[in-house]
Formats: structure tokens, C-alpha cells, sequence
């Protein structure tokens, strides 16, 4: 059995900071899972073309290729069901969380855009400002200007998140899964390109995200980033 | 066996309108447990302190009394394991989605102050206007005097519950479980007092809300409110 997975990177390709790719690394690691990275940038469509995607994710396991990484999360929890489950509390249940971690992200990208930016080689970074400031309608360098008034409302909108962390070690409960995944893929994002704190240091939140760069024996602490 | 529940009211004793009160309300239901309803005003400490409380809901369970509507659902849950299930996936699971909600109460307070006021008899009006103009350091008529701001940032905040309400009929899954009782809650709270249409027709929230309506019978619709 091969698996295989096509991570978004930019000219180090150890420094992957897709926080879809990241959901879908965290439940390779969290079913013991063993996976070959293949590193992809943002003008490389035509090799996502070839197995029918236009975004990353994409797993090929052996041949087959599994796009999304909701989708690649049910697939490896349908297809290994013999290893720890990412959802023990059933898929349904963790909708809710998928959902809000994805609004998490609106508050984290503008004070990444131009960090993003600087770790692209220059093809992807052509394609990177335009394709983004055609999005948002301002230049990259004007939404990172001043990113303390997001990383503010970020930790505003952890407030649920911070609530949950008072009470067990992990969104989950006792122990991780994707619903902690689906939490951390943002952060692991921000910490592949930016020194910014996006939490304080005496934030449940922070503490937690502690244990999740720890879990699966360091599996995500090992990749570059900023800490 | 009786079971009893101190349940928050103003003038008219069914008008019931707690957030807190009809998650309790929703779970007894689930359960298929009947209740008898004990109607409680603001100004009624000494009914509540006599079972070690200064908060409803209170359910006493014979001579027994729990006290706060999560350690209240933890409890029919274990006590009654045999009825259909409060938390499918687990009761650290559901957490978040409890912070979540009551973050959402927030929300909808301001838009409430003046019409839960003009349910209350004369004793609580005169509690209930001093402890909230304390509390949020303006009177009830200058935060409740437009409430389409309050709305629309409610409907913003709705967004992961709209996101996942448009893959699954309800927030737990096929079926109602103590997560959609704890999103419908504030939504219960409001209908009970104001006729102010809170969610949009065309949103999957409010379809969402309907169900829930008619779920166990038609438990929560018979009650007295706007819709």
C-alpha cells in the first residue's frame, strides 16, 4: 500500500502551510498512517488536473485519488477502521466544528498574506498577489499593514474554542482527534509562515496548541515554523 | 418517581422563556420524561436557595436536586441510560457547541431586554431593570431601542451553524440530540417574549427551527411565544 499526498508549499518544500493539508497530515498521523509528501505549488494545477482536482489536498492511495480534505478524513476513517477513529463522536458531530473552524480562518489570512507571499518563489508569487488582491479588492502589503486589529478578533472568536480547553485537554475530550485537527489546521498555517503571536502565552488555546505540535510523537513540532 | 423543574416566568406562569430552562425543558423530552413544571420569578431566591441554588433551572428528582442545565443533562443521561441518548457523540463532544451557544445569547440579549421586561410583574420589572442596567451600564430602552444591529450580527455569528444545517437535518445529525437543545435554547428564549423575527425566512437556520418546533411531538411549539 502506497499513500501519497500533494502539500502545498513554497520554495522549501518542508515548509507546507495548508490548513487543509494540515487537517489531512494530523489524521494520517493520528491513524498511524505512514504517507510520502509530495510538495506542490500554487501554479501547479495541471498536476492536480491529472487526478481531478484543482485543490489540495488530493491522497492518492495506491491509484485511487481522494480529493478534499473532509472527504480524505471519512475515506481514511471508512478504509482504516481498525485504527483510532477520528471521529468518536460520529462524523455529524463534528460538522459543527469543521464549520466554524473554516470562519477562523477569515480572521487569520489578512494578517498572512504578505508572510504567505515572502515563501514563494516567483512564479507563485505573480499568481499569489493577483489572484488575492483581485479577492479582497486591496493590495497584500495593505491588509498585513496593521494585524494586531485581526489577531485581536481571532482570539475574540476563540472564545468557544478557550471555553471547551477549561474544561478537558482536547476539543475531542481526553484525547485528540479531527475535531482538534480541524482547530489546528489554521494555526499550523500561520506558524509555518509568520513569527506573529496569534495567542497569548496564558491562553488555554496556547497550551493546547502545545499539545497538539506534541501529539503523535511531535509529528507537527518537526516541521519548520515558527514557534 | 416525580421530577419537578423550577422554570423561569413572568406574569402569564407558561410563558416560560430561560435559554438555560428550555435546554432542560428539550432534554426531558428527548428523554420521553414527563415533568411538572414549577413556575419561578426572578425575585424568588429563598424558593431556589432551600435547594442550594441561586439559578434555575432546578430539577428536583424526587428529594433529589440538580442544579444547572449541563450538569442536569449529564445527569438524565446517566440516570436514565436506557432512554434515547442526550449525547451520540459523547458528552465531551458536545462542549463546544455549548460554549458556543451561550456566546450566541449574547447576542440576542439586547434585542430582549425591553420585551422580557414587559412580561414580568412589578416586583421582578423593578429587579430585572436595576441588575441589567447594572450590569450593562445603560437602561433597557437605549439597548433594546434598535434591534436590527443585534440581528444582523447574530445572523453573522450563525454562520457555522448554517453551514452545517445545510448538510444535515439537525445539529447532532439525522436526529435531534442535546446539541440542537442547546442551540435552540436562545431561540426559545426570544420566542417566548418578541415577536421580532431573529432569523430570515429563507435560511436553513430557520427551517432548522421549525423542525425543532415540531420535534417530540410538538414539545416546544405548544408553548406560548411569537412565530
Amino acid at each position: 500500500m502506497s499513500l501519497r499526498l500533494f502539500d502545498l508549499c513554497g520554495t522549501d518544500p518542508a515548509r507546507t502551510f495548508s490548513p487543509f493539508c494540515w487537517r489531512t497530515k494530523l489524521a494520517l498521523a493520528h491513524k498511524g498512517l505512514d504517507f510520502e509528501s509530495v510538495p506542490w505549488r500554487f501554479t501547479e494545477k495541471d498536476r492536480l488536473a491529472a487526478h481531478g482536482a484543482k485543490t489540495v489536498p488530493v491522497l492518492l492511495h495506491d491509484d485511487r485519488a481522494i480529493v478534499d480534505s473532509w472527504t480524505i478524513a471519512a475515506y481514511l476513517e471508512a478504509t482504516f477502521p481498525d485504527r483510532p477513529s477520528l471521529f468518536p463522536g460520529g462524523i455529524a458531530g463534528t460538522r459543527f466544528i469543521k464549520a466554524w473552524s473554516e470562519a477562523m480562518m477569515a480572521h487569520i489570512a489578512p494578517a498572512m498574506l504578505t508572510a504567505i507571499h515572502d515563501h514563494l518563489g516567483p512564479a507563485d508569487r505573480d499568481y499569489f498577489r493577483q489572484s488575492r488582491e483581485q479577492r479582497f479588492g486591496r493590495t497584500l502589503e495593505e491588509m498585513s499593514a496593521d494585524p494586531q486589529p485581526h489577531v485581536q478578533r481571532l482570539r475574540e472568536y476563540l472564545g468557544p474554542l478557550r471555553t471547551v480547553l477549561r474544561s478537558q485537554d482536547f476539543v475531542a475530550g481526553d484525547a485528540p482527534a479531527h475535531a482538534d485537527h480541524l482547530c489546528m489546521g489554521p494555526l499550523l498555517w500561520a506558524r509555518a509562515v509568520s513569527p506573529l503571536a496569534l495567542l497569548a502565552s496564558d491562553d488555554p488555546v496556547h497550551a493546547w496548541r502545545e499539545r497538539m505540535l506534541d501529539a503523535y510523537g511531535g509529528f507537527a513540532r518537526r516541521a519548520p515554523g515558527y514557534d
